[in-house]
Parts: structure tokens; sequence; C-alpha cells
């Protein structure tokens, strides 16, 4: 089918600033007449490395093909254009779309001692984008949550709340996981005093961002004591996750997230996500970071 | 077929002590009876990023089919093999030999003012391997040297010994070039005074390369003061490159190379070697610094 394909040659700045050309730009693009559009990788310059993602397409507009192209390659069209050259794509592709399949939430726990009806959850996201192998989008996030509360377990650390560690399905299409929490668990979620997710990558741990009422943020600091051995994890400003968020604003609930020092943006959603990018002390550090939160 | 693949799974160290692998391993390989063979990146790891390049079979042994795989997949093969997964590959593979076709050195020269007889050739290779679109190797290398004669011409500098830029044909594949400019040049040979190539892709210059007899060393040195204004571009023990030695063999012609400070063995035969890699500045530098060997 002849016609316009637009390629939106966006350089990377923030995540939450560009992945709209990604997420929205499809539908944009039909709505002008496009037949099909390209978007370059949403993350820094990598080595010829496509950075590909959800999309959703407007219920009014054609829903037309859309792919993402490496930056040397969205770079090396631009030239063309720059130079009057008139480029012709041929796009071809097998993306479809399958019926849906049914898929859990991993959930395990700690009982707590003294207040068991309260909860305090950590967690990230077991599903996966399909490229790569996923180790920092979500693969090492869960593992982290996991071996937190394992570690509790093993040097006998019950807590005053239970924790309970959330693996939650289908973080990167549709939410569903998060969605299905926040309404299965909708009465337990008033007795919730915090939520953590990980799921910007595992590399040496720098901070817990967090949100919540000061007289949250002033015993989070308190706890945050607890952290001294692992050296400058602090207490960042604002924090929360894509699976957690839906039940932390059903119920006001404080939310934090592990942030790291790493180069998460350009491994997600690309074929290097895979588990040579981790580094097994960080994983440790990491982890029993994520195990200070019981409280 | 059924059969053994061999995983030549070795990290890289330097180009001439790990490309063996590539080269000679298949055949090795074919050998022991295997039918096909996977060679890791000869090069530090990249972002999922095989690096491709020439083998050599050997006369006696099956030419059996071999492949470049990233690094983190020649890891995950020997993870897999380490637990005791047995491991099934299927190789499809459309590589295939076409028929020779013509080709040819390309070459310009500015004569000389006082011994229009004697030569100093700088150059690069014209040809490429088939993946990116080789502006490390060696594109830039080609267009420094070009520019440098281009600049001796604008500045009216004429040389005292003719200068002649020779970009290479079939590098990559036979050195058929090199052979070729040795064999037509046969004559002329004993009357070049110094041969330089620029074949490690372009970034900041950082010194010459040089292999000769003292007095030609010393000879160098005395030029080298012209690379003052470059800062940090000096002269190193040995020089060469894979276009030039044919010729600087037959005749024992002093040799150099221009070394830079980069990623070249990351980038060259991988699809990352485009053009987006290149700094302009670095570019000038290096051509200025090519530049100042007119003898």
């Amino acid at each position: 089918m002849p016609g316009r394909i637009v390629l939106y040659n966006v350089p990377f700045t923030t995540y939450a600033q560009t992945v709209p050309y990604r997420t929205d730009g499809p539908s944009r693009a039909a709505a002008l007449g496009a037949v099909a559009a390209l978007v370059r990788s949403v993350g820094p310059p990598g080595l010829r490395t496509p950075h590909t993602g959800a999309l959703q397409y407007a219920a009014d507009q054609p829903r037309i093909p859309a792919a993402a192209i490496a930056t040397e390659d969205a770079e090396r069209l631009q030239r063309m254009q720059n130079r009057g050259t008139r480029v012709r794509v041929r796009l071809r592709m097998d993306a479809h779309f399958l019926p849906d399949a049914e898929s859990f939430n991993v959930i395990g726990e700690i009982r707590g001692r003294e207040r068991a009806d309260e909860l305090v959850v950590v967690g990230g996201h077991i599903d996966s984008w399909d490229v790569g192998t996923a180790s920092s989008d979500d693969g090492a996030g869960c593992v982290v949550t996991w071996e937190a509360v394992r570690l509790m377990k093993k040097l006998g650390l019950q807590p005053r709340r239970t924790v309970r560690v959330v693996l939650f399905t289908n973080e990167e299409n549709g939410l569903r996981g998060a969605l299905d929490y926040r309404d299965r668990y909708r009465d337990q979620l008033p007795n919730h005093v915090m939520l953590l997710e990980s799921d910007t990558g595992i590399f040496r741990p720098t901070r817990f961002g967090f949100t919540g009422s000061g007289a949250a943020r002033a015993r989070v600091r308190q706890i945050a004591t607890l952290l001294r051995p692992l050296r400058a994890v602090t207490i960042g400003p604002s924090g929360g996750g894509a699976d957690i968020d839906p039940s932390v604003r059903a119920a006001s609930i404080p939310a934090m997230s592990l942030d790291v020092d790493g180069n998460y943006f350009l491994l997600h959603h690309t074929e290097t996500d895979t588990v040579d990018k981790i580094d097994p002390d960080d994983m440790a550090r990491a982890s029993a970071a994520v195990a200070s939160w019981r409280m």
C-alpha cells in the first residue's frame, strides 16, 4: 500500500517526555493520513538498538502499522530527507494480536507478628516485552523483591506487619495484574501501609523514591537509618510504579520505588535486555535495601 | 542435517589473538566432525552486537557453515551447557559466494616539486564488510587520507616528493587491491619512501605507529614536530596495515599507521559501524595529522 510513512525522529530526553511519540504517535499520524509510522528508539543512542514497546491506538483512527527503529536508522532517514532524497521504505512486519490467555499475579507473604492485618507490599512485574530476555524489565526487580522476603524468613526477622511480595502480571500490555490486585484486595487497601515497586532494572541501588504524607515521610526517614550500611541509599522526592499506582491512587497509600544507577532506558524493551547486564553484588545490595522496609 | 555444532565462546583480548577463532575455527571444527560453527563476537561486549568477518576454509576439510553470534548469546549457550541442558540450535543462513566482479584501486597524487619519482603513499581501503555502512572500516580512513592530500593542494603545499593517495579495493576478502598495487607498481616500490594506512577508524588521533630503520625513525621524529599543534600525537613502536603490508614487505619500505582513541573493535564488522560514530572534529584533526607526512 503506497502512501506516507511518518517517522518520529525525536531525541530522547526522559522516558515520560519522549515515550508519547511511541504510544500515541501512530494514531496521530493516522489522523493525518499516514499509512504507517516509524518511531526512533525511546532511549539513549545504543549500538543500532531498536527500543520497542506498547502503543495505544485511538478508537477513531485507522490502526496503522507502527515499528521501532534504531537511532542510527532514524538519523539516516533524516539525513536523506534533509538533502532532498526521496525516501522509500517498504515495511514487512509480522506483529499481530493473539487471543487473551489466562495468567496470574504471584503472591507470597510473611505474616506480621503484631499487626498481621496491616500490609507492606513489595514487588515487580513478571511479564515482559517480547525482545531480549527481560532481565532488567523486570526479571531482576522480581527476584530482588522476592529475595528480600526470603532473606527476612531466613534471618528469622518476623516483621510487625505482614510483608507481601507481589509479582504482577501483564504490566507491559494493559496493567491487568495491577488492576486485578486493586480490585481483588479492595477491602484490604485501607490496611496497606506502603507499596514498593522495583521496575527500573537492578544496578547499584541509590535511593528509594517516596510519595506520601509528611508524617509517612518522617517515618520512612526513621526506617531509612537501616540503609546506612549500604551507604548513599537515600530517600528521594517521589515514588511509585505502573503496577502499584492503581492501588496507591485508590486508597492514598504511601508509595515507594527502588532507584538505581544504571542504563535501564538503554536496555529495556530491546534485545539487549539480558542477564549479563546484571551484577550479582548489585542484586544482593538491592535485596538487602528492600528488606529494610519491614515496618 | 543433525550433528555437532561447535561454539567458540572465547573472550576478546586483542584482535590478533582472538580473530583466529573466526578465521580458522570453522575448519578446525570440521576436522573434528562438526557440521557447523558459531563464533562469539571477536570484540568487546556490545549491545547484542554480532561481529562478522572473513574466514579461511582449509583446503582439506569440508566447508561447513559458520556464523557470528553476539557475546550475550554465546554466554547464554554456555550457561545452558554448563547446567547440563541439551542445547539444540537450528541454523538458517543465506550467506553464499557470488562470482568475482571487476573493481579497482582508486589513486590520486600530487607530484613532488623536487623528487617527483619518489613516493609517499597514504590511504585506506574502499571496500567494506557487508554489515553496517562501514564508516569506521574503512570509510573514514579513506576520507581522511584523501582529505589530507586535498588540504595540501588547497593550501598550495607542494611536497618535495610525490604524495599518492591510494584507496585499496578488496581488503576484506583477499587483499587483491593490496597485491595488485604491489605487483603493478613493483618497479616503483624501491622509490617508495613511506606507506601509511588508516584502518582502525577515525577517533581522536593519538599517534602514528612506525616500522622502519633507525635512520628512518629519526627522520620521522623530525617531521613529527609538525604534529605539535595537535598535541599528544606521537610516534609509536610499530606501523603497517593489511593493504600496505604486501608492498612494505616486498621492498622493506618504512610503514606507518594512524592510531586513534576509540572503540573500533566494538564497531567494525557489525551493523553498528555507521557514520554517527564519527566526530567531524576528529576527522579534521586526523586529516591534518596525515597531511604532515609530506616529505
